[in-house]
């Protein structure tokens, strides 16, 4: 009946449901237009999410997701020889997974819209203030990541969507044009306050506007209660759904 | 993979993803264990959503929901003869219907959790004073629906639950339990604030945390991140996936 748009991700995509989140705000634009399918897995690098792929994204399903969103790199991008290494992906690695992923979506379908989104910036400062709010004396003098190797990987990431001819958000950039972006976005350093869930909604929207998505050109599934004739609903229904 | 949770109602589910609506924070709750899936139609009354449900709840599915919200009432409630009559079904027929639902979902599956939820209270001075912002003058002075009416409708779905043997929530009675649910829980006299939504978000979770469908025992789709094992990821997911 409704297409369906997957968001396929680590925790920020897994948390996009929360108060202000940017997964439920998609769903409510598309509310009887297409489903919104949370695909978020806490934790995850592109490494693991490939284990996953053919699970979520069979290649024989009759039908496959308009559109989905594939925002990794977070955990990618911790950095080797540190507290969170195992989480850690070489650069090059996450480029050729990128476009494995890619690949397999395009296979899947033609026609699906595939945006690949970017890390969010990182801050230092705020992710050392939170881990020791939570470990106290015992949390890591030295960060597990830098916002200079995550901006890295975000430009790994747009130049993978560009060489496969996918949409993308620089998240990375995009939220450090606005002052503040480390408070105003980040809750933890890491993860997005209800402000920077804003920014992924209105940049992933923007995108599937322009890529005539968008939820004004989608029709509803079934009549608006306006349309339908109350002392003769059977024929609207009939007209409108068989 | 995993289960899904349909909610099915009228434009208070539709809203159900709005910023702090009940939807979404099921959907939160349910991440990465079931998906909750949107079928609210704003305007709609158990009279017409009888004829999409072969279409959202087919016979011959291979899936069926593992639970389904039942939440229509208010606009059958609107009261005959008033400028929102063509909303209007009969007390008489609104049980008939909500028993044909319930039937036909004990028919796509015997061990579906179903879950009818009464109209929430209506409020005239809050429906009146949104109508006369909304359209002036030309507002009607008196009211389509009553909180009385409304009151009515929702014994008789509380009453149909008992019959059917399947879950209820009386949110009639339960919103008016607090002083001023007038304003507290509703925007316009009828659909819910973010207050509002989290008295349903509450009452649909305690029901299902009792019939055993609570978040914390229903199983993770994919391992986390704390079980994949880094130095052989492939070991864990073959473990655990296939």
């Amino acid at each position: 009946m409704r297409g369906q748009i997957v968001l396929f991700g680590d925790s920020i995509t897994e948390q996009s449901f929360r108060q202000g989140g940017w997964g439920a705000a998609l769903a409510n634009t598309y509310a009887r237009k297409a489903d919104v399918v949370l695909r978020g897995y806490a934790g995850y690098n592109t490494k693991w999410a490939l284990f996953l792929l053919h699970h979520i994204f069979p290649l024989d399903s009759v039908k496959p997701p308009i559109a989905t969103t594939i925002f990794f790199g977070a955990n990618d991008a911790s950095l080797s020889g540190k507290t969170s290494e195992r989480f850690h992906v070489p650069i090059e690695d996450y480029k050729k997974i990128l476009r494995k992923i890619v690949l397999h979506l395009k296979e899947c379908s033609s026609t699906m819209q595939i945006v690949l989104i970017t890390p969010p910036p990182f801050c230092e400062e705020g992710r050392h203030k939170y881990l020791k709010s939570l470990l106290g004396e015992s949390a890591p003098e030295l960060s597990e990541r830098t916002n200079e190797v995550t901006g890295q990987y975000a430009r790994a990431c747009v130049e993978t969507a560009k060489e496969m001819g996918v949409l993308s958000v620089d998240l990375w950039s995009k939220m450090q044009e606005t002052d503040g972006w480390q408070k105003k976005f980040l809750i933890d350093g890491l993860h997005l306050t209800q402000e920077g869930n804003g920014v992924v909604y209105q940049e992933v929207i923007k995108l599937f506007n322009e890529a005539g998505l968008s939820a004004d050109n989608t029709p509803l599934d079934f009549p608006n209660h306006s349309e339908i004739d109350a002392k003769n609903p059977e024929g609207t229904f009939q007209q409108k759904c068989f």
